[in-house]
């Protein structure tokens, strides 16, 4: 691992004006062949001068302040919904921003609110009329006349962001006091557009030292609504949100565009507003396109601007797939844990990390990896600078196996089916730790380092033209009622119809959690048929359960699988549909894996997931016996799931890596069924030409 | 306790032909003042002599089976759903009786088959017209043309029953072989009750020593439908469904009587059918109505025909209440587990249900006790002689503290608000054992011993006219869509409206699981404002949560609980909705008890419940302080949870029960406030005059 082939490139440095040495010194422990600049920061005219390459960041829309000061009407805005009064007598006073933050919102009161705003008897479901509401627009409080008491009252309103949330964010979280607090303007005004490809000039030209620019961003954040007190600092966030592309601009377009209005409710849901885990509406998905175009188009625009300036030898639409290591040069983190602080331990987190990404790594190429956040803050932690060196070793070494070709896979191709499809591939609801509870995000997470090819698949694509020919399995994973598991979607027949057929043709469903779940026609899981089993959640209690012979855990599926499968917090109340499911593991009279034929087609249900070596184990296994490759199955793998391995047939190269925080020993086999015999330390790596 | 005051009276004995000396011993032993017949047993002359009261059994629509195999068209009949069949092509063949008992139905095809079933497409919810099904009389199965392949169809069909529920069970249970399978008669035809009639005249007649005839299953049983494979032997059952009502018959008198018809559907609810923990529709409400009425009229004329026959003495109207103890003289119970039995232990069984049973003997008289079953089983069991001995006197001591007046309450009147009200007052989904997932019973059981006046109420009641003046502390329990939390009731403007405004006004709300929930206006607690509680259900997970200062367990409610509350399976993902909600406990960061404050009232809400001591005095400390009685609340309390106490201010009585299996002592407070100390043996009670 010490060979001077990997020990420069592919790696981008956040350098840090004042910390010139240090950003010297670890540029060349960690080869960085790029140095770029963080948010909030400059760098320095010798690191500019270093001779390595320069990468700098802009977020364009946030770019100019004095300008989006100058011009408050052309500040990004969104709907927000007010906090639920209840009405205790004919008359209710709701103050618009209770419980958002002041320092973030304040209320569009310019834009015709009777004409974009809506006020809802959320009791009733009832919108109030226009004329039976008043808004006093100094105190930013809508007056509702005629309200019925002990009534829900809600109102959907515009506002403006005078602070941007990321600004935000790191403005709090790195303590910036009096800094300046940036705000982002809205790139739907002609006036904003022409502003911002100036900016880019401007900004180019005062950058010469600027080989690659990072546009962060482009153009508008993932929705972030913060509180305005303790027990609730932050209010709404996703980040696979459209809620900060609305503003009357927009949706002005979008009529004339479209030919119908998006309404507030469109947007605000009832206070659930579109999050990415929620069941969209055709509305919604339509206004997604809609803001799609706009910003490829305008983007196009100025990355065109950007290239020409730099005249750039790149060829536009290739991208370079750069990986950020984890964690972020920050004194904590997310949930405000420390990280490069007092009592944090980031050479232990870089390392968990890399080991979850490395398997990954293993199996589809990564261009470049890097760093983000402040330099500085790693100079007390020389244990951390050295393992970010092996790391970035180990990184170009990996991509060294790629050059060649693929590494074996099963001949399976798994779809997973979401309501998002190819749009949200891999992402789904954004990072894994902000919503553990995903069984989805955790099936992702461990197939993202199996022997197999994943592609993904929207309800409504299969509704339409069917599962693809590709496709061999086919999952859906998630909690009724998401945008994951189906919900509505699953009430549709030509989307039940054509998985039946697909299956019982020869095709395989793996569903986990609550698949196929919606309550429709005295069924939970609407394909309890193909699944083998239904859910019970108190509606049907009082018929029987079928019974099932205890599990011997001899299944290909179980065969390594040690005492009970552990899913976290999975789903109860399974049973079979009839003494045709298979049970292979059950808790408290609930199965947690079962498996059926159905047709010429299998099913394999697992009652919940979260990632592990086991679990993935038992996917993987789970995929091979959907498929019908049980005999295929053995070829590269390792006995124990602990470790886990690609082969290169091109480089004849077999990669073993180990998962786990000991050291490991395991037999190994090849592709002709021989085994022999691989230790590996904890987290290692061996690399073994066959 | 050996005071022969209590060794002789109300108590019922089973007696049992062939058994005679064994019948007057016991009858000696237990100090029974009447002897009553079993199921399938008929009592010696010896016995009908012996000069104790006779209580014969007597279920009439069984009573008379050689006249119900004659008249087969006037067997009781019910509607099934056949099991879901997916369609594979153009055509479906289902077979009707596919996963029931063909003991206990046959297919009724001579009652116009096209004009009472429904075929339904169940994934479009659409019905196939008549002209699109064909049933085959002889093999009894219905063939579906022109069906849309991989949708999913079921058959909705009349059967005649031709072995009663009881009977079978009884005969199963028993290993009775070859002896008669019962059936029961429809006395919606005139032709069955003039013979029923006849049948009791004749019944009477035939047992003069008879002096009380115990009518079983006037006329209807609880539903109960028997499976056909080893994995489901009981398909569903439900102790308060009127399934068994419905025939031919019945369903033309109530198109007749009230206007309109009863479709199959609106019993067989998909095949949820209308299980009491199912929210009702208004129809099926109607249905149970006109049922009632019907069995109410026609049972009149049965026992003023019977009192008749005898001469009564007793004033018809007056009930006497029986209360019969367990386990049931039998030798399995109903899970299959010994009872009078090797394995068995039935003394333990018999006191642990006893000390159950007698914390709420405490607040509400009941007049006499009984067993049930076949005598002969407890002979091997000379200590469970000698218990029910011992039971027998404690329950005539306690029989006598009610006769000068009530027991000492808190001032508070508990309401219980389920979709049933008073039709289902303590009831409600039958026995504990069955359904032990349920808050509601578990609540009930806490709630029936503890000093506090309780009624039941309906969510029409309440819509209609208000939470009733008397009511103090409304419970709410159950899981989302639950005949018990109320489901779509909860959608109700007038309902949500009157309870708000009541509590505003000093009422208390107490919430317990899944209170007030039904996804709407983007709620899913409808009275979340008043509970100070949501639950996430994977709908909002993008929205904050708020936080909460840790629980300190000084509150006055959780003043007695040591460590976490043990509410069993409850629920989780509860968040308080802002800072005005007090957390009392809470685990994995979701609240399990918390309070608020709302207007002048107060609620409470605990995340589940299992009757359990600790739970029953957190429940007892929770309605005092919603009461805002927590002044009033120490007067004749037992500090030990394991105890409890009743004081009976007329007879200046204090009865102290220990109501676990280990002895306890502790402190015990009387009127005053003062202290004084008690000990008690295992299951002990004592006497206090004071």
């Amino acid at each position: 691992m010490r060979d001077d082939a990997f020990s420069t490139g592919s790696f981008t440095l956040p350098g840090e004006a004042g910390f010139e040495k240090l950003t010297a010194k670890l540029a060349e422990l960690w080869g960085a062949d790029t140095i770029r600049d963080s948010d909030g920061t400059r760098l320095s005219d010798e690191i500019l001068s270093s001779g390595t390459d320069i990468c700098s960041t802009l977020c364009l829309v946030r770019a100019d302040n004095a300008w989006a000061k100058a011009n408050p009407d052309k500040l990004q805005q969104n709907f927000l919904m007010s906090r639920p009064v209840v009405a205790t007598g004919p008359t209710v006073r709701v103050d618009l921003l209770d419980g958002y933050s002041r320092d973030q919102f304040v209320v569009n009161v310019d834009d015709d609110p009777r004409g974009f705003w809506q006020v809802f008897d959320r009791t009733t479901g009832v919108e109030v009329p226009p004329s039976s509401w008043d808004l006093d627009a100094g105190t930013g409080a809508v007056t509702i006349a005629r309200a019925t008491p002990w009534h829900r009252y809600t109102v959907n309103f515009l506002v403006r962001r005078i602070w941007e949330e990321i600004s935000m964010y790191n403005h709090v979280t790195n303590d910036w006091g009096d800094r300046e607090r940036l705000m982002s303007v809205e790139p739907r005004h002609p006036e904003t557009r022409a502003h911002l490809l100036e900016v880019l000039d401007r900004w180019l030209a005062e950058r010469p030292a600027t080989k690659v620019v990072r546009f962060t961003s482009l153009f508008y954040n993932f929705a972030w609504f913060w509180g305005d007190r303790p027990e609730r600092r932050f209010v709404y966030s996703d980040w696979g949100s459209y809620d900060f592309t609305v503003n009357p601009a927009a949706l002005r377009a979008f009529e004339k565009a479209r030919g119908y209005r998006m309404s507030s409710e469109d947007f605000v849901n009832a206070g659930l507003y579109n999050a990415s885990h929620n069941v969209p509406s055709a509305r919604y998905r339509d206004w997604m396109e809609f803001t799609h175009d706009f910003v490829v188009e305008f983007g196009r625009t100025c990355v065109f601007n950007g290239f020409e300036a730099r005249l750039c030898a790149a060829v536009p639409g290739v991208a370079t797939r750069e990986l950020r290591l984890h964690p972020y040069l920050f004194p904590t983190g997310l949930r405000g844990e420390p990280t490069f602080a007092e009592g944090g331990n980031p050479t232990l987190d870089a390392k968990r990390y890399w080991v979850q990404v490395r398997r990954a790594l293993l199996r589809a190429p990564v261009d470049r990896i890097g760093l983000g956040g402040y330099l500085h803050l790693v100079e007390p932690f020389p244990d951390f600078q050295d393992c970010i060196a092996e790391l970035a070793r180990e990184f170009r070494l990996l991509k060294t196996f790629h050059e060649r070709g693929s590494p074996h896979v099963l001949p399976a191709r798994v779809g997973v089916v979401t309501a998002w499809g190819r749009l949200r591939t891999w992402t789904c609801s954004g990072h894994l730790h902000e919503h553990p509870e995903l069984e989805l995000t955790h099936m992702l997470e461990s197939l993202s380092g199996l022997p197999v090819d994943v592609e993904f698949i929207s309800f409504d694509d299969i509704a339409a033209r069917g599962v693809p020919e590709a496709i061999g399995e086919l999952v859906n994973a998630g909690r009724q009622g998401s945008a994951w598991s189906g919900g509505r979607y699953w009430k549709e027949p030509a989307l039940v119809e054509r998985v039946r057929s697909w299956v019982a043709a020869g095709g395989a469903l793996i569903g986990i959690g609550e698949p196929t779940a919606e309550p429709h026609g005295g069924s939970y899981f609407q394909l309890s048929d193909v699944l083998g089993v239904e859910r019970e959640t108190g509606r049907s209690i009082c018929s029987a359960k079928c019974t099932f012979p205890p599990p011997d855990g001899t299944h290909f599926i179980t065969r390594d699988l040690e005492g009970a499968p552990d899913f976290g917090r999975d789903v109860d109340g399974i049973h079979a549909i009839d003494g045709g499911t298979t049970v292979l593991a059950s808790r408290d009279g609930s199965p947690t894996i079962t498996v059926r034929e159905y047709g010429s087609g299998r099913s394999l249900y697992l009652s919940g997931f979260v990632h592990s070596p086991a679990n993935a184990r038992l996917l993987h296994r789970g995929i091979a016996w959907c498929a019908r490759m049980e005999a295929e199955f053995p070829a590269w793998t390792c006995e124990d799931v602990r470790l886990e391995c690609a082969w290169y047939p091109a480089k004849r190269t077999l990669v073993v890596i180990n998962n786990c925080g000991d050291p490991v020993g395991s037999r190994v086999f090849d592709g002709g069924g021989n085994a022999f015999r691989v230790s590996l330390e904890a987290h290692g790596i061996a690399i073994l030409e066959r």
